[in-house]
């Protein structure tokens, strides 16, 4: 067997672990805890509809290999809920060591390319970063609006905003959806009025 | 709002159910069954990772499109075991109808490229549907050698060859990639001598 490929083979193996890294969202089916394979996929099924409203410059097959990737480090360091600021700055060492030991399993060529990718898409500079941060932000209100999802204590209108604020960055017309579902989100009691 | 982008956010929440459609293989948590959300990201990433085993004619972008959509017609026809082929023919005219149903949901050009990207994939007939499906047909071989699923009648080898057949078609390397995942099956028990 071509050593190469058994190098893939054993990140693809790896990576299954990401099907039991769960987040704070629901899914339909009974209220289970939503995935982080499951929600790359969301995200990326995302990018591909909404590709018209990114901008022009955007490349897309670029953004959607970020999403693919973008939430691998949490294998080893867990998901961070989108509203704790504290952990997400205490585990940025952590993801490091993640992606370095989890794209280290592959060949050095694509080890090189997704470490590069999820840097970019984590420094959220470029134009492909911010439309892919966009995606995987607006996700949770799409997500929170069918699986109607609350919470002990709401987020406010406020807190839901300034999360997103790279949504405005990318789009006019996808910061308008992201107000539509928030004002959704209000009228459900998932979120409350400043 | 546009109603163009509320078009798609239609279908964008549609597509949640997809986390809802379960498969034949597990996960890693404790035996969960995994769903077709979740198996569409790996093959997803499956195509970045072998990209450079498919066909130099592949296009990338065309195939991941592919592999994220190609399961979305289960929402309503229920996901079909590899081997149960009367079940897939009678399920034929099922993901016809969901096919329409669903990608309906979308604004026209997206309801016609989402529908010819999921007709193309079925029919495997060109280069990127091949590639396509050999990443669709390799996927549950990976996932079975981490999870050690095992079934009361295990598949034979033949069976288990026949059905990857596309596999061949597109890759020497893939092919002894299948193989060497079959021969690792018979040693853990999850697959048969014939």
């Amino acid at each position: 067997m071509d050593e190469t490929l058994l190098r893939m083979l054993d990140f693809l193996q790896e990576i299954e672990k990401l099907k039991a890294v769960t987040r704070r969202n629901l899914t339909l089916d009974g209220g289970r805890l939503e995935n982080s394979a499951e929600h790359s996929w969301s995200v990326s099924m995302m990018a591909i509809t909404l590709h018209e409203y990114l901008p022009e410059n955007t490349d897309l097959i670029r953004v959607i290999k970020m999403l693919l990737i973008h939430d691998i480090v949490e294998i080893d360091a867990g998901d961070i809920y989108l509203y704790d600021d504290r952990k997400r700055r205490a585990a940025v060492e952590k993801e490091k060591a993640a992606a370095d030991r989890i794209f280290s399993l592959l060949p050095e060529n694509l080890r090189k390319e997704f470490t590069e990718l999820w840097q970019e898409f984590d420094a959220r500079e470029t134009v492909d970063a911010k439309s892919a941060a966009a995606m995987d932000t607006l996700h949770p209100l799409i997500n929170n609006n069918v699986t109607g999802r609350k919470k002990p204590v709401p987020m406010t209108c406020s807190q839901v905003l300034e999360k997103r604020q790279i949504i405005r960055e990318v789009s006019d017309e996808l910061w308008q959806l992201t107000w539509h579902l928030m004002e959704k989100g209000v009228e459900k009691g998932l979120f409350r009025e400043d």
